[in-house]
């Protein structure tokens, strides 16, 4: 097969592989999705994750995957983080409370897509999530009430997300002593360059201790999130 | 002679012309203060500004313009702001309380020289400024009460200088209703690129009413809130 | 819900929220729709923009907000600004002669949806907007008069919105004493960069007192318009 | 004073308030040092970081901040990290062996100083450090044994710096299961673009759980991974 | 007519006049088509190429050149590399022992199709081609073997494809003493860049003696490898 | 030798071989200026350029050379153009009044240079120059005299420098019909971007017949000038 | 209206007004079209160019402009120049001899478009054109004879367009006296940069007196060639 | 220590470690000589190279590495190249003739010091070398005979070494059927991009088989030519 899964990810980091489905041909997702649960022994439970798949990829997927369906499999798309998790035991199981909290906040409504991603990703990692939307800086009473309500809820970490206030992880990360992890969106139009213009602001931001990661990354901020939070 | 004077500027515009001195040649600048001058009338008063000068350069002309000094002229240099003022009387004359106050802020202290350019051009032109410098939306508890401060003094125009916190504008003009002129340095390193991560930054700003000038512009973002005032 | 308000925003800055609607999922467009009105009292006016919004949005907007119809709410589209304008009450009511007027100006014809929906804010805002298309700095003298006219008109502000010619902006601030906002749009091809080199020229202009917006972005440059204007 | 002091600072993050001396003028410098510890009362424990600072100005500094060595002061300079350490007592008396343990990895000898300055601000927030240096990816043989060390020596987070192998944090987090900071440097020519290569490459690994910071951020890097670590 | 023909390429170089579809008028396609085989006398073995072929383009082409078909000629479509070979002979023909091996490795699975173009070109070229895909620097212990394979079935040279893991072909040169191509593949997002990162990762390699060719060209990197083995 | 001279240049295109003096080393300088002499038969009038040389080079050139001094060759060197002329007759002598006449502008003082460094090419091709310095499009009112100047005057051709006024071939192209050559320069600050802002500004002019040269290439728009006037 | 036509264009540059109508709404294109030709008189010979029109807009031109058609104007479209030339007198009717003959050569046949766009308007322009396409300098065996030919045909300046070669100005005026006029175009993938790559390796060609125009800009290169033909 | 000798990879690659010097410490190069040659065997025959090292530098290395000189070692320094070759044996005893010829190339002057650069690793590596400098595109009749010179001589494999004139590696490739490998350098002003315009070009080249490296590598391109000859 042209495709190699990585099967200790999950030992190494705490969460299953997953297939970054964009650019993929859709004959090679079925083959990758009938595969992966080939070696599944009955009662063990496994999932797989497929990022950036959109809705019509899915719901062709949903008609195309029966066979899996019937081995007792389902198929739970997240329409905003555009995941697909294929399983079958249910999300909630995986939830471990000594993992702690990871909070999410994002700066617009059009942030959201991102911080959803990151969201489904730390709760297949077995970590519970809070989160507050569209909390910019440039309505900074907005956003204050928002942190201090996550510090007394006492997060271990935070994800920021912005496109067009690439400012909001330093503003938290000035007011909260947990890593602080920005992700830049591609939300804006003219100077902000596809998410490159909120990257760099986050990078060079004044408040030490911030941890950046590529544009839209919802995914790359989840695991780094998981990875530090249960390395405690 | 090479340079053609604009001397209708001060009156289309409300101050006198300034010289960019950065890449002409020392003779240049020689010539042009000793022709600027040639037809001031006795008792007329009259000023002259060569911005981005060095100190060295200042140094020289100081020596070198002797003739202008025993015919009454002051040769005022300040170091932060790289501007020379070559005058037959006081800054302070200038001022005229009727054209309101203009208050400027830094993010750190790396900007101030940008915002003294600022600062000389706006009492040059007549009229008060407040300042604060060293104010970084990393430390929003910093932040807030010196806007609240230039709130209560009535500002009618606040200039905000950032080469690290590009976000500066928006919090600011978040909490005020009086224009806010945004000014990126080239404060910074990596990605900060000379400034240009701070002027997309501000350009994209979520919270609009945001008037952005070029890279360093202190001299910019002064004529500009002093035309703003002045159209009352 | 996700979306958070900002009722506060027109009391600050005098014109109402406007939503962003490029890059929001429909669904999304008209909860915050119907969420809006939802505790509007009899007989107050309000009123609600959605800019960049397609034709083909509108129209089944124009469909599933009927029940907002029904409670005596128009929606007006301005299929050039690409704004969606909900409301009880015409946008003539709203026009105070006490603002003074602001001037609108492009370079091109293919300029003009900006211009409009800077028009639109403008007016929104409550100020009357006069306005000259298709000037361009190429052909100077069909730019010379108009500039005239306005200054005749005694505008308190001009916008100069251009993407292939970038220094309309500074051949109008060299000719007028009222401050001047640059509008650069993504208009041209090769080297225009999407908007870019129009930005920067405008942003490096030798007439100084220029304030500018990002890259097509007539919605700010309306606040910023009427901010200016108000601060009288 | 122009500056503003964050002395909230340590508490907030564990480490003191660090100088960016770079682009400061002198005389701001010594002035920084003298205020900052003029409150100190006698016996208490007290530190001051300047980072980014050339070795002629700390000889400067040691000649013109006579007084603060009367008063009990060291000025301690490492002249590989470039930063200057003031404090009346020594680094080691800050190490806590309940932080565990930092890794840090370089790829070339030229990013050394960059791993150097990291290590000094972890050192002075109390955390020890294991270093290796000069292992980069094309010399693979070299680099794993470096990495099993490390996890031997159970080391609960990793700073990898590189300029020229944007690629060594990719091939470390896929090893390990500890956090890993990549911190992109400057060093190369050519298409390194002053470190912007090493930094694209490092945010766009497939490697998910990287966090990456500014482009030479030594600094930045160590205060993350202090957080990181005392956040167990 | 509008298209000259190359057609001493083939002996200079060793494989035929491939025509680069992208971008070219359908019409113009039929043309080189038909003129391309006019000249061929009986019994000529002759062969065409057009890469950057949709599958759409061929499938009209496969009606449109019924008449080529009837001559005895084959169109043979590769749907991964986007070929079309229209040629009166099978490409295995054209293998020549003597040549020698070369690898093709690729980083992920959406590297392949770049691949792919590659494997044609060498194999149109008589040479034959061992390869193995998605084994990327993230997953070490994935690729290690893969290269020592390579390197016991004695490849004279390997070309090596990735767009997100940049560091696959140091990483090899690194291990093997053959000539070393990398091809940049525009797989990614964010600080992507459409290939530009993975492609100033390749140039700035520390492993010396690396080949690199344009993003996503595995039509150049498949002839700059049988230059070199043809060169024995 | 390491350099070829290209002889045949002077009957192609009408003026002789220009050394681009920058980043070669003074010993070659030395070597070039005796060889290309060498040849030179007795009453041979014969004249070499160096452009790009410093001020401080040229006076160790005008000792080093002394033995062409002596053989009647002079050393004419233009400080602003920064361009050495050896020769054995005066410029003057070249001026052919049937070439016409070209006009040259500048919009700022800063520009002068490059536009000397064209006009001492185009003199030394034989055409007479006519030129304006410091007319830029902020201050339209100084610039309409200065081209109905040079259209009075009957210029065959216009050539336009301009670093902070990238328009200033646009307005000037809209009012004359004779070609015109703008050469951006790299003066300014800022989004100037060395030059490249006011390149582009150029390229997407809307007014058409306008020819582009590299950044403060004065030699090229020079060379050019004359190639277009000499071909009447 | 909206549209400002600039009537005097032609007598000033020797060709018609031409709109640009990528980017304009198709219902301003008739307006255009219907208004143009209202004041044209009976008898007078009139025309109008539409550049960047797509085939299937104009195929709508067509059926929308029949009153047009009905007054005797003729709708010629070329669809490789996307050009539609409205007008009441064949194009071959413009051609004035005593304009001498202008060359067109394009490196690859993709670059046709850009070419032919040039001729058409040269044509309009009242000039004979010789044009030989797909003429690459990496097969300079087939480039030399074509050169050759054109200078034998005596034209008065050579238009050399090329996307993946933008040497090909360069070696064209290394061989030829008359005026170079470089187009980059479009063409390429990977590093092509849309254009940008040929642009600047055109500008900076050390073959001196070759003027450049924006990328695919055919139009702006015919306007130029016809200025300074037409200047003799 | 803290660099770590790779010195296997002589017995790999066919040449010894080589110290990029250029931003190291100067101390740390006294330190890597010093240890290089530590263990060296009597009548062992033993070489270093540093590369990047600026004349002074190597005037002080030359007084300060008087042990190694007592104990029969040479330095030899090439200053065009500016590498110090460290060694106890004439250069010229490693040329083995088996390994063929490589030709070297250079559009203009100013790219020598790259071309010297491969020369002496190649020379190093035990491989004769053929170079021609000064040929440009530009006057293709200097090159074209330089070429079948080379192509007479039976090179294996050519390096073409262009700053301004990216083309040359195309016009190269399209006369020869050996490997190309094309070096762009930083020669050049304005659009060059210190050497990215011409390295794009190179990488964009219509004529297939040319092997791209680094700006101003000459170092890679030397040791690529190296592991493609001897792969013989
Ligand atoms: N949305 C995403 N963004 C970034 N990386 C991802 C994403 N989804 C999956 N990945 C990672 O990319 C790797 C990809 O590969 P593949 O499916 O082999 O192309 C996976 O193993 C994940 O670690
Ligand atoms: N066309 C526009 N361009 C720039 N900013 C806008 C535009 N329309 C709305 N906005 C601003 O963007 C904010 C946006 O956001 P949102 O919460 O995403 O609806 C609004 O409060 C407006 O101030
Ligand atoms: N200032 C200049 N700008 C651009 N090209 C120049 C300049 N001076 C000389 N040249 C051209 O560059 C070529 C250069 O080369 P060389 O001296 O061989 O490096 C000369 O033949 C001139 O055509
Ligand atoms: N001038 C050069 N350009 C590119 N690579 C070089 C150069 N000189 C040395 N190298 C390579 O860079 C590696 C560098 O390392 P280091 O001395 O460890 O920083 C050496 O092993 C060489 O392979
Ligand atoms: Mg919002
Ligand atoms: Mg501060
Ligand atoms: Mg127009
Ligand atoms: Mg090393
Ligand atoms: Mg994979
Ligand atoms: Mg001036
Ligand atoms: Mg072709
Ligand atoms: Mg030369």
């Amino acid at each position: 097969g042209l495709i190699k899964f990585d099967r200790d990810r999950e030992d190494r980091t705490g969460f299953p592989e997953a297939v970054y489905s964009s650019g993929k041909d859709y004959e090679d997702l079925i083959i990758i999705a009938n595969n992966y649960f080939k070696s599944v022994k009955p009662n063990e439970k496994s999932s797989l994750l497929f990022t950036r798949l959109s809705k019509s990829r899915f719901e062709s997927l949903n008609d195309d995957l029966s066979d899996l369906k019937e081995k007792g499999f389902n198929l739970d798309y997240n329409p905003k983080a555009k995941i697909l998790r294929i399983n079958n035991y249910p999300l909630k199981d995986k939830i471990n409370p000594d993992y702690g909290k990871i909070g999410i906040l994002t700066a617009g409504t059009s942030d959201i897509p991102v911080a959803e991603e990151a969201k489904i990703v730390i709760q297949e990692g077995g970590c519970e999530v809070i989160s507050s939307y569209d909390v910019g800086v440039a309505g900074i009473h907005r956003l204050l009430p928002q942190i201090s309500k996550m510090v007394k809820d006492k997060v271990n970490c935070i994800i920021a997300c912005a496109g067009m206030e690439g400012a909001l992880p330093s503003v938290v990360a000035g007011l909260v002593d947990v890593p602080v992890i920005a992700v830049p969106t591609s939300i804006g139009y003219g100077v902000s360059d596809n998410g490159k213009t909120a990257l760099f602001a986050m990078l060079q931001s004044c408040a030490p201790g911030i941890a950046v990661v590529n544009i839209d990354n919802g995914f790359g901020a989840g695991v780094l999130a998981l990875t530090i939070v249960k390395n405690h």
